[in-house]
């Protein structure tokens, strides 16, 4: 069958990757995948339009017969796989709950894809796989379908894993960051920044002391319990993961065409994150939470709010971090301590790669 | 924080390759994906005990208020990313529907997760993101929910995408293999092996003629009206994907106790894929398909089956291939042209790796 007479080689369509020398940007980079300015562009100018997807919310709604079902994806590439607070396995599982659980839905199922790297120790993927387990558990959702990768060393780096949630929106469930309006108030549910440091660390065996440990947890009973106990004044909540507390206030926004300011001397931050940061030069509003939310809420309920929030351990720590004003030129902007108005940059990747 | 007196490195839990010269048998291998025995291994002794998973059909059902939901989810690693016949994005929309397809459910939307090396051309990335859109379309299904992850060069192949696939099973769907039993008959929708082979020559520049084109292709249709043609006496359907027919029978000869009795001058090669086949030393039954299935029908409707699969262009060389009988030792055996029975071997592995 083969025709050694007929020697045009089998052409690839593209050459898959540009040369290191070549224009960026003409070529993904690392920001692309980082939650930045240069994600959002990716998503919007190529992604959704040739998907013809919406791509707003953490969670994709699909009308059933009765009541609507909630759907989200996500991939988890964090290196290390182990960290202080968590490991790839615990963070896929509370990654897709908490897109669920943010966007008012209650999750009910996931399902979970592994890419392995030949060569992977069978002890480490039963910790791995243990520990979704557990997570799964403890959040309430069924592990439901799966699939199973090998591919030879040196195409995966280790172990790569994809979840996907499926939920169901609650009952006449209206969260969307479209309702955030000016006068609302911006609250966050713990300290931030804590999961990017803590990855860092690991990955970089920085020994610091104390160690940075990373937030990873399950939002589902509290954003559930927030979003019934306020009804319509509680306007949207998000998860801040890449790209931070930044990035989720970059994207409400665009999406509600307001500004949001906030307080410097309210943003909760752990000693290990801040003293970290600053040995690093970075500011914890773009590092990466996974178990920290953000919520905009009518300002008539935002006692109560953080009444409920404080209730659960998860969000103990819950404070106001600013408000909602109408647009000026700058979408973020946070009042340093002495009162003036500094605009937040909207980088156009995150500091970090491969933290989730 | 940076405490320089402690020396104490921080320890990840296990290191996480197996080096090339340990014992095997604690390492995952090649063979571990690639739907042979050591998969199905994998999946029985650690996969499904730790996440309390049943595994047996290709989708996930899901109890819901009215009507039950079906939910799947698949990798695709496949090298290269182009190949005749098709390339990763269609290869990941046509695998995920025809999972729900052939499981007795109308799939209704995808999510697609993807991970994609530094330095991926943009170029690449909008067709493959327009190969997706075309045959979501063709199938009919809508893209929902998304990820995007950027890893360094060398963390992964250029691109990997998981995709889950949400649909409905249909009213009094019962689909399962379990319901096979002896005296029904075996049914293929096409030639079998084009796909793996077509992946292989593309990768391995084999410059065959004529070249082997792979059979990705949409069963959604051809399954729901066998389906609804054939009622109850259609027992099972399963797309013979990674290990090819011969996985399908061995999966399906365990779940009912019986025999699966195959024709050898019965089945259905293309001259591309016999002649590579020999050339390489490899059996089509182990070769991977992408849009070709096994069907096992009560014998009372052998005829209306086939009348119906061959129909629809994309099984209009459905034809019988065996039967089912009692159980004896071996749990699939080939009748040779001269009337002697042989066992299949069921494989460790698969002959190919990253064919999907």
């Amino acid at each position: 069958m083969a025709d050694d007479d007929r020697r045009t080689e089998f052409v690839l369509p593209y050459s898959s990757a540009c040369p290191a020398a070549v224009d960026q940007s003409n070529c993904i980079q690392l920001a692309h995948g980082e939650g930045g300015r240069l994600m959002r562009q990716l998503l919007k100018e190529r992604i959704a339009p040739t998907l013809q997807a919406a791509i707003n919310e953490d969670a994709a709604r699909i009308s059933a017969m009765k009541g609507d079902w909630a759907v989200t994806t996500d991939s988890f590439v964090v290196s290390p796989l182990f960290f202080p607070g968590g490991n790839i396995g615990s963070l896929a599982v509370y990654g897709t709950v908490n897109d669920l659980s943010v966007a008012g839905a209650d999750p009910i199922a996931i399902t979970l894809s592994l890419i392995i790297e030949e060569g992977l120790s069978f002890q480490l993927l039963d910790e791995v796989l243990s520990s979704v387990a557990r997570t799964a558990n403890e959040c309430g959702v069924r592990v439901v379908a799966g699939d199973t990768k090998v591919v030879p060393r040196g195409a995966v780096d280790k172990l790569f894993i994809t979840t996907t949630g499926v939920g169901q929106y609650r009952p006449a469930s209206h969260l969307q960051c479209q309702q955030i309006q000016s006068g609302d108030l911006l609250l966050i549910s713990g300290p931030i920044g804590q999961h990017g440091m803590a990855v860092l660390a690991a990955r970089e065996k920085l020994h610091m002391t104390p160690e940075p440990i990373s937030d990873c947890g399950n939002l589902r009973i509290v954003c559930a319990t927030l979003h019934n106990q306020l009804g319509e004044d509680l306007r949207a909540m998000r998860d801040a993961t890449r790209g931070g507390v930044s990035a989720v206030l970059q994207e409400w926004s665009e999406a509600s065409g307001t500004t949001m300011q906030l307080y410097e001397n309210q943003l909760p931050v752990t000693a290990e994150t801040r003293g970290m940061c600053e040995l690093l030069g970075l500011d914890p509003l773009y590092v990466a939470n996974e178990g920290t939310f953000v919520a905009a809420v009518a300002p008539s309920v935002f006692e109560k709010a953080l009444e409920v929030m404080r209730e659960f351990s998860i969000s103990s720590r819950a404070c106001a971090i600013g408000k909602v004003i109408d647009k000026i030129s700058s979408p973020v902007v946070i009042e340093r301590m002495l009162g003036t108005l500094h605009p937040i940059d909207d980088p156009a990747g995150a500091p970090l790669p491969r933290i989730c």
